[in-house]
């Protein structure tokens, strides 16, 4: 996490966007931040690139390809801003899986094959945060047919 | 939690789905069944629709008019369906905050003011879960003129 | 989980194995007893059968059918024949990871395109118990290309 | 912890595999891996092998030969490469216990003497990753008979 | 939390009241200190204000202007000054709640659009800790017409 | 618990409010609730027009008015209207400390020799929650001289 | 754990010693205290033995045959009688550890292969409780031969 | 901890066994190891023999008669050898407590006036480990007659 | 914890103080108080005496009777006039560690041989209350004398 | 903690025992051991006192007068000195609130208008430890007008 907290430094040091940043690279803005939070391995050029934008040293190249051990801290869940969408799965958690299984039949939203967005929707009231949760549809299969172990 | 066991029964039993069950009292589908599982009180008349859909008894149709105690049992999250959820707050949370506040500033996306919708988006690939988040921002205002106690 | 009790005692009572329970509907042995502990929903018929074979009333046919919230009780871990598999993975996980990533690339095995066997090996030193995962594998994708919110 | 930090960094800027590692010492890679992560010692000469590929110092032949306290940081559990081992014994554990004392008698799947491999099975719908584990059966023993203290 | 601990010290070093820093910027003195301690960003002008008044170099300017990861450190919980606090909700949280759903309706109090203050109040048996809570009430608004995906 | 779940029934199908009830016995709104939610001890004759107002038993009328042990479910904090005063207490409770402790020296608010109010202050840009915390200042004594154990 | 309940409260309005029934079934004392309390499976003539004794019904017999979930809860701990062992094991842990290591290599005293007693050594200064475990060793094997996965 | 770490390392490079370091004191294996790892004080000499033995500093010496704070990290326990006993306890704690109670009465094992040994006995089907907790009885006394408080 | 709920209500509706159940059993205030509550068995004699006086059957004569698993409900800490306990421990509880350490040498404080009182002492400023907790010193012995293991 | 490890360690290198810095001070030893652990602000004058007579440095002497956050690392309960003070809270805890209310009211015993003692009490059993807590009674007093919020 050590690296994650350099780049949030220094990415305010040297006044650049996530949207920038992202745009250097090529990538999706959900995606490039939390590859740059140590969610996601950058390939070598982006890897380069990145550090190249941000001042940082190899080790740091080297680094960003490693595929991570994902999973943001715990205690970043008291967070307002992180917690509100926390919030919202604590309520409406099992209706989701409710209309899933009513839609889709037994099975899953895959956060494996998965796409997210963050977006403004302009209203007179106040504007609005679209988050989009976006998955491939998997669904409880097993092939029903016990192997032998090899002996 | 017991009548939104009750619930969940009644609508099998009778063969209905969820979709119909929002449909007969005109309200979307993710509120409908985060208030038939305890989450949201509904309206003295929706309360009694529900309740001769599912053959609920007088006391349902006063309990589903209480403001609820929300927040669904913490265990659930061990459910796939449920946990991928979480799992993505767990990878994408921090980015999602990093990009509100580059977008919209200091702040966060009310979950009060609020609504959630689950869709299915058609892919050759394989169908995917759509799921929005949509809640108006609320940035972090405070009207700084301390005011002195009342004597 | 009651019913799963009814079950596991009705089974003793009847002098049914869990694998002739299997082969009465036709389905592999780990899949059978994970979904009459409540782990999977049954089809109608095979529900039918179950609920013959261990005398199951007419509502243990309906929850038999419904889509379980899943995941064990937690304290069930503290059984030693439990707690050994979460030893081996406490010990052997990140293994499991680097070795996964190496061999596929940065994904996943899926635990829902998944089948898993219960074998036993004739060893002279001692008959082992063998024990299969097997998954379907799931690389990280990610479409990049941000969509715009509708309007 | 530390040296496992350094041998998974040393590994990637050497440009070599787990397997090659494995190769070099004549282990098997699950062992291997898990013994480099800090979950098995390593003889002298493995040890003085590994540190030879690696460039590890003096202290680290030493310290990957110490018997290690075992398991490892369970935050790691919320890797999803990782949880998905655990979200199968959550939804398969107890399936597992009562087949395995169908099958063998009262005990358990020894974690101790004990085997793993994690393998590749093609397959047209997407290859598929295989972890076996493979443990001797023990079963629940108990001399039934007390003995005196000794005085 | 490096930055807040030197902070409280540098403050004691120079002897200056938390009243006096926040009338040094012009805020409220609660928001003040949450700031210092890292709960709310500062405008880089009050941030200069602050540095220059505790003696703190660049990189406290440009972190206290950084939106932070809010919530403090939950062992906190054990000061009893802190805890009192605590202890009052756990006595009277769901009296606030049933009172503010019988006055405002279904719905919160905004922490968000949110001011606080701790004044004393003057009194005969032993002066008293006057601390207010102010927020927006927000009600559980949900625009119940589902919208499409959009292809 | 049981009895306050009986009390909050009761009350809605008696259609009576909070207040209504806190007038019939003469006491705040805040302390009415939280005694009626099992928090404070009622005298004889508050419990018995409580009782009379909502058709409780007599073993209600003695169980009002017993000694609570007090403090509420925990699992309460995930409700949204609670929260929100949980959250507040996580951003500003150290700043609280430090400014009780700044204008009263080393101490506590008391939470005994306590009250407390909810109340609704108009505003144009939406109606506000205001909640007061009002305890006596306790002060860090200790009288300084160790007494000799009685022989 | 409602069955050992009962058991308890048998034995002791029968005026039975649990060495009573121990020697009535011909197990140890500890091992027959242990599957009365729900940690071991009787065979069908032992439990009908202790049936016998305690008055318990057919299905306590049935019950007492099945092999159980293991472990105690956890509540317990906080019984000092029970506590004290545990204890031990914090102060002690780890040197039990370095010791077996020492003596016998690599590897655990088996909990399963296993015995324990509880006995009195008379002394001077006050009688001992002295609680031996016995459990055979096992080695940390691995047979390092990788198999191929069955095609 | 640190100190045990030292003297964990500095014992393998020095090649001496804890059997050794034990005889060198004269004391017993589990309360050397134990003192060693930070559990017991040693006397000024002892440290000092110790502290020649494995080329400790002065301040190790200090450092090792220091009365400690008791009891090892906690998450030792998920060592498979040292969780064995842990398993145990789980299993046949409260075995323990009912076999304590019919021996000797209400009361408990010291675990303060103590010893424990680690032994090896020798078994044709695999040596075992033997391992003794000693501790004096203590019973639940209660000197009843209550006395005034000194005035 | 069912006996221990009805007989505090019992000793409220039969109008009697602890006081006066101690006094009928001859027995400190205190202990009587906890035994009641399920921390210390009666004998025989005394359960008589107490179901007596609160109408208790014949069942509570033996459950009080018999040797209870101790420890009271951890969520009892969150009751404000048992917390002030805990938190002394937390803010003192070291600082007793260091003076009994100093004044006694390595040991403890029994918990098992041990006596406590609560008593009023009157202070013109309020009367206080006076908690004592009186147990005998153990050191921490050691017979270091290894024994061999029987063979 | 690290000045109060600094403390501890400088405290037996001068040979200086608790009471006698006590006596340095005129303060309690058990206030005075707390203090130096972190858990009371010591005035200037004690402050430097203090770090005269263990050598601490200036940063020390204003460390030790600033109010602390209270309370001591919750671990340190592991420690068995310290645990038998909660092992009797939890034996007796609830015993200590009926008694209180009975003698005083509805109320608790201050921690804050508090002081504590540890003594010795010469018992030719064996010496007892006497620890006494003695704490201002405060009864729930609440003062039943509500207030109108100030417009």
């Amino acid at each position: 996490m050590q690296l994650a907290e350099t780049i949030k430094l220094a990415r305010v040091e040297k006044g650049l966007t996530w949207t920038k940043i992202a745009e250097a690279i090529g990538k999706d803005r959900v995606w490039t931040v939390a590859a740059l939070l140590g969610q996601h391995p950058l390939c070598a050029q982006d890897a380069q690139t990145v550090a190249a934008l941000l001042d940082l040293g190899a080790d740091a190249v080297t680094a960003l390809q490693m595929v991570p051990y994902r999973g943001s801290d715990p205690s970043l869940v008291s967070d307002p801003t992180i917690y509100r969408f926390h919030e919202a799965l604590s309520v409406y958690g099992p209706a989701l899986k409710e209309l899933i299984n009513e839609e889709f039949g037994d099975g899953i939203m895959s956060a494996i094959n998965f796409r997210m967005s963050v977006q403004r929707r302009a209203d007179p009231q106040g504007d609005r945060v679209i988050v989009t949760f976006d998955g491939k549809f998997l669904d409880y299969t097993w092939n029903n047919t016990e192997q032998e172990v090899s002996p």
